[in-house]
């Protein structure tokens, strides 16, 4: 059975994703910080857990040698704070930096260890607008977003011809969770919706691969 | 039965996307300035045709007349020459903006008297990476595929809040056909493949809608 | 006399840089397709005066004999129109493309003809905000402008390695001038404050050169 | 004396830019980790200098204690390191990451505390084609990079309304320099003239700012 690896699990994105794989046949693992909150979602699509902080590189390889069979790697954890440039605490920005783009890099690093010698996988890493367009008052999730796009298209230039596929996908707008649910009129994207896409890119023959693709609401300004 | 319009129609991507979409489900309606090379593919695939030149506002009017009640229209036409900009002809360039961009905006037009009301629709552009990049001895083509691609990004922003989905696909190498087929390792893209990307857009929920996205093979520079 | 020839001349940016570039010591020509507007800058200037419909390979040509032995050409000529695609003209459509992109490539054409034996020219081709993003109810304009840049960058890669070199402005904001004068705070671009920028491209040495640069008042959001 | 700060000083375009600065009645104050090396410049200029960590907040705190009324700064630090992503040590990525983007941030926010409530200053910050694409075996110079860029351009949006003016200057080719003279055709930047865009971008008026500005020698390919 195959397996897909899930880096910042939560009850969002990851959730969808790991049901959606599941029911597509593959054996999923969930890591995150506080796996205490995964007990739901690993008993209904039979996934295992792991305690990982991302940005710890030897609990990123910790990781990698329980499920580093995996065949698709999905990296999601994001940190975001917001304020003007002069009240900033430098430790945000740092923090920002580890955890969207330093933490990837130690992920991907681990994972084309293992795919590049099989000469095949999937490598997803979850972006936002942010990483394509630097917001006033938001710096510290712009340098974090944009290393992690600069990081998402160097490892594609150098492993597609390796047989890896490695692609950034741009969430526009918020994504509708337990905790952020939709009130009204649908303005926030259904994680539902977004697992599609991360399952096409999965799906794509090699002859006709992508390394980015944006995905928004239909009502989002952009 | 669901209808999708195909027009540039011919035997790569064209070909591929009327196999797919019939497979699908489709009634396809295919145009071309020569359909007698499509008699074919309409025998196999069931599909209507029509002799349309692109960027004839008449013809497209026509074409509408007949297909408009399409709720998936793909435009494929393209004219590419190459050459030092001080010696290439003028008219040269004239036509890689009417084939390119302006027959595209014909077809966006009739589409979106049709779908707007309805509030729904998927209207596919292809584009090239000639749209993003304007390549060295290439202007003329450059120059098309970057106003395709404007009236693509312009197109999405009015029409994505109206229920109509509009995406631009950036094709970025050669496809593989009939008269160009692979030889040795593959190198081109597979047709089929890029339809299945076709597919996906046609297939998003709007509350996760990309507007444009790249395929390229494996082995390509970008 | 080192000779710069300004194509769509009027009131605006083109004024300004008439008058810059002839305190810099330029011989100045201007062209319009209404020169009679144009009498009092020439006068001011000393600068020849020309009627040419800049869309029209002749008359460019015809401008070009007159005076080819320019060693700075500036287009600036531009057409927009806004409105819901369902409701354009399609020869708004053509009309944009022609003005904004057509004739900047005939312009190019025959600059390129002399400049490239000489090894040496500049070539500035005036975009907008357009030319980068796609805005909503003005596909035509996009169009046009995204199409000046893909001439622009296909240009300069071609013809910077001969010596001449090609930039594109992206004027991002409205300018200020005799039609549109600033009232209160100054939100408006100020044409002398852009023909500066146009000046520091010429004198660029061609060692460290530039393609594209975009200039917008403090205050525009972007 | 207005004063210009440039912390990231050494030999190539530091060393320009400060005798241009100089030149052009700038009081100049280098920051380097080691200064040393600056002693000759310092001489040359009547420049101060400073034994500056950029990554570190103290050291950044203490230099703007000293130099803090400058209303030009300039943030040149960069650390470059290549090989395929499998081999990488993370800690040439954590460097990557502090020296080229938290060093920045460091510097902007420092600035901008002093600039701010004059309404007034410019800070330029150096970046590189790495910060634009990310090419392969390059993964930790794109993640800095980019990371700059988007700080350059968040923070442009933000401060740009309060008369601070940001911009990111992206060098695509090699700087000429003591270590890396030129041999036979010139194919370096000279860092003379890219000094004299950095010098234009002081200069522009607020009615038409910039925010960013590429330069490459004339025969670069891009």
């Amino acid at each position: 059975m195959a397996k897909a690896l899930i880096i910042g699990a939560g009850d969002g994105l990851s959730a969808s994703l790991a049901r959606l794989l599941s029911r597509e046949g593959y054996g999923v693992a969930l890591a995150a910080r506080n796996p205490g909150k995964l007990a739901a979602l690993a008993a209904e699509t039979g996934a295992t857990t792991h305690q990982t902080d991302a940005a710890d590189a030897a609990e990123i390889a910790a990781l990698f040698a329980a499920e580093g069979d995996a065949e698709v790697v999905v990296y999601n954890p994001s940190y975001r704070t917001r304020g003007p440039i002069a009240e900033l605490d430098p430790a945000e920005v740092q923090k920002s930096l580890q955890v969207c783009a330093f933490g990837a890099f130690l992920a991907v690093r681990e994972a084309v260890r293992r795919m590049e010698p099989a000469g095949r996988g999937t490598i997803l890493l979850t972006g936002a607008s942010a990483g394509v367009k630097g917001y006033p008052m938001s710096a510290p999730f712009a340098m974090g977003k944009f290393a992690l796009r600069g990081l998402a298209q160097s490892a594609a230039r150098e492993l597609h011809p390796k047989g890896v596929h490695v692609a950034h996908i741009v969430i526009d707008g918020g994504i509708r969770s337990a905790r952020r649910p939709e009130s009204g009129e649908a303005t926030l994207l259904d994680p539902d919706a977004i697992a599609e896409t991360y399952l096409h890119l999965i799906r794509q023959p090699r002859s006709a691969w992508s390394w980015e693709i944006e995905v928004r609401p239909w009502v989002e300004r952009f």
